[in-house]
């Protein structure tokens, strides 16, 4: 019999490790000590919504050779112990007194010799989710190791998708797909922007997400000025364009790309926009390969718009994507991490309209050696109408 | 004309931001730094479920007189400009070279005098929502200031809810309230678990919620095994208990309170532990008081559970409520918290049933000089059943 685990089979599991630790030779990692969901999930399968409770800190510690060692509060033993982890410590927590730093402290020098590197994430786009007290007590307690930055060690790893991670964001894409198609069916003139954000929410639910994470969106006459407000209580109107993004779930992996859609005739101005962002991702997806850098997406889809008579909005114009609604790399001038096959990744191309409004397209996309895949079903070239 | 924020009135922000400068003077804090989703909630009323992504850190400064400063990426500006603050500072993130640490840095200096300290959370229940390296770069820079653990200044003051924050949770618990209500319309043998979980989540959504953060249960024999997990392809059967746990959210606010269902009829096991939950918790809401601390009520409650012959399931037995899914305290033999008119809290008794498995009964309530109020509608007392 193989060996299982939650979400996917044990081997998966196995497989990531030792990519890890291969990197952590590398990097000359005696031990990975790991806090995030995200982390978490990747390394374990655990998966549990349980960490929008901000009460207790979980601990997964990758050691030189060898299985992960987890260190959790007991609430969540029942569930570890479904997954491929045999080495589940645990404690009561919350615990004003000691908080499992004991523990930690205790599995760590096991694992990691005196004058060892444990490695954490301290870099751009992580956090540390422990009390930054309880951090600075197990310092203190392994003084006689070192605590470094392994921020290039994690991101190195996760960023390239296996196949049965690449099969769980197909899936949770298309589902999105058939949510987006469904809008019509909801959002018209007259109803309000909450009303729609609901129905829309539960339309993903209806085709298939676990949970739904993230959404947020805009509407207004020729774009809209933020992409990141929740839902207001005013009614759509003519002219408006209205756009979803989301972040759904299926088995802890997210989509992440949005939709627009025109309340009643498309203006001339809504209408240029979307067809510069529409021309500047065919393109980007047509010249898009591994050895470029994160900062050539940028400068491709910067480059597109402006070939159709648009300037790119400020910010970064895609990113990573897989455990979490957004991963590194960030597509912006800055970035020069470099792209290979294997990464899932999203063009987001914005463009101004008007009045400091703006539109902004997005697609999910996989990089292989030789071409790019969508996993999102490609947006309409022209802007859908809703009924006004 | 007042001035208007984002969800309340800038009143309502004025006056917690003077009741944090009253207790940062007690304190003998300079300025406290906010990093986190909730505190910069609470000061601010910036509210976006943008804090899914990250990407990008966001940071409250607090002064020890005068208005909040927010430091954060441009990408937030549009939105935080329609709350209370006036001082916004951005920056284009995420920047590899320096993600906002400098504009932190200026922000500080100019509001600290040297030899100053600055509050930051670093106890139980906290993280710090930024890169380690920044915030060890930031201490760095700020040489001459002491960074200092501001746990206890931000936890007294938030967990005093105003009768704003109040309204608030009560609408949630009242949309939880009507969903678990038709609970019965789906919820049946052979269906499975992930499809009533999903049509849970959709009548949260119905009945009003902006978004549904949180949903766990379980289903099992007699009881289930854990609280935490996500739902799982297996049908429900006969004999099932079934437990729905949620943290629905309107207008940032939470509810968390969970709701047990029996397929078919109950065994006289799931019957006597769901007496014994419900009997313990109705002596507690009759006796709890403030001037008690948080571990009296886990006190209260295993003894509740012990008077009808249960035993009292491990962890904490109940905590504070509001912009997270859990806050401080936490109902354990160890958090002497006093309890204070103006808090939220849920109760949250468990006690095993039978080889491990447990039952869970919680309801939300505020506690009022001289009573306990509900602000969850009050559980059956008998397990309400479902078609099998």
């Amino acid at each position: 019999m193989s060996e299982t685990s939650l979400i996917f089979p044990a081997a998966e599991f196995r497989a990531r490790t030792e990519r890890l630790q291969a990197q952590m030779a590398a990097d000359g990692l005696n031990a990975l000590l790991l806090t995030s969901a995200a982390d978490v999930f990747y390394t374990t399968g655990f998966l549990t919504r349980f960490w929008e409770s901000p009460a207790r800190p979980w601990f997964i510690v990758i050691p030189a050779k060898g299985d992960p060692v987890a260190v959790i509060p007991s609430i969540g033993a029942d569930l570890m112990q479904k997954t491929w982890i045999r080495t589940i410590r645990t404690w009561d927590a919350p615990d004003p007194r000691d908080d499992g730093i004991t523990l930690l402290t205790e599995t760590l020098a096991g694992l990691v010799p005196a004058g060892g590197r444990i490695g954490l994430p301290m870099g751009l786009e992580t956090h540390l989710r422990m009390p930054l007290g309880d951090y600075q007590t197990l310092t203190t307690c392994l003084a006689n190791r070192t605590f470094v930055d392994a921020t290039a060690c994690v991101h190195r790893v996760r960023e390239i998708k296996s196949a049965a991670e690449i099969e769980k964001i197909r899936a949770i894409c298309a589902i999105a797909g058939r949510a987006y198609a469904r809008v019509p069916e909801f959002a018209r003139k007259g109803r309000t922007h909450a009303e729609v954000f609901r129905d829309f929410q539960i339309a993903l639910l209806a085709e298939g997400a676990d949970w739904v994470s993230y959404v947020a969106g805009g509407a207004d006459q020729d774009g809209y000025g933020d992409v990141i407000s929740p839902a207001a209580d005013q009614p759509l109107i003519e002219g408006d364009i209205l756009m979803f993004d989301t972040g759904a779930v299926k088995d802890g992996y997210f989509c992440d790309y949005d939709r627009n859609y025109s309340v009643g005739p498309a203006s001339s101005v809504a209408r240029h926009a979307q067809e510069a962002l529409w021309q500047a991702t065919e393109s980007t997806i047509a010249t898009l390969r591994p050895g470029m850098r994160a900062s050539d997406v940028h400068r491709l889809l910067t480059e597109g718009l402006a070939r159709h008579g648009a300037t790119a909005s400020g910010g970064r114009l895609g990113h990573g994507l897989g455990i979490t609604l957004t991963e590194w790399p960030s597509f912006t001038p800055l970035d020069s991490t470099p792209l290979r096959a294997g990464m899932v990744l999203t063009l987001e191309p914005g463009c101004y309209t008007r009045d400091g409004r703006i539109l902004v397209h997005e697609e999910n996309i996989l990089l292989h050696e030789d071409r790019v895949e969508l996993l999102s079903p490609r947006a309409p070239q022209h802007l859908p109408e809703l009924d006004a």
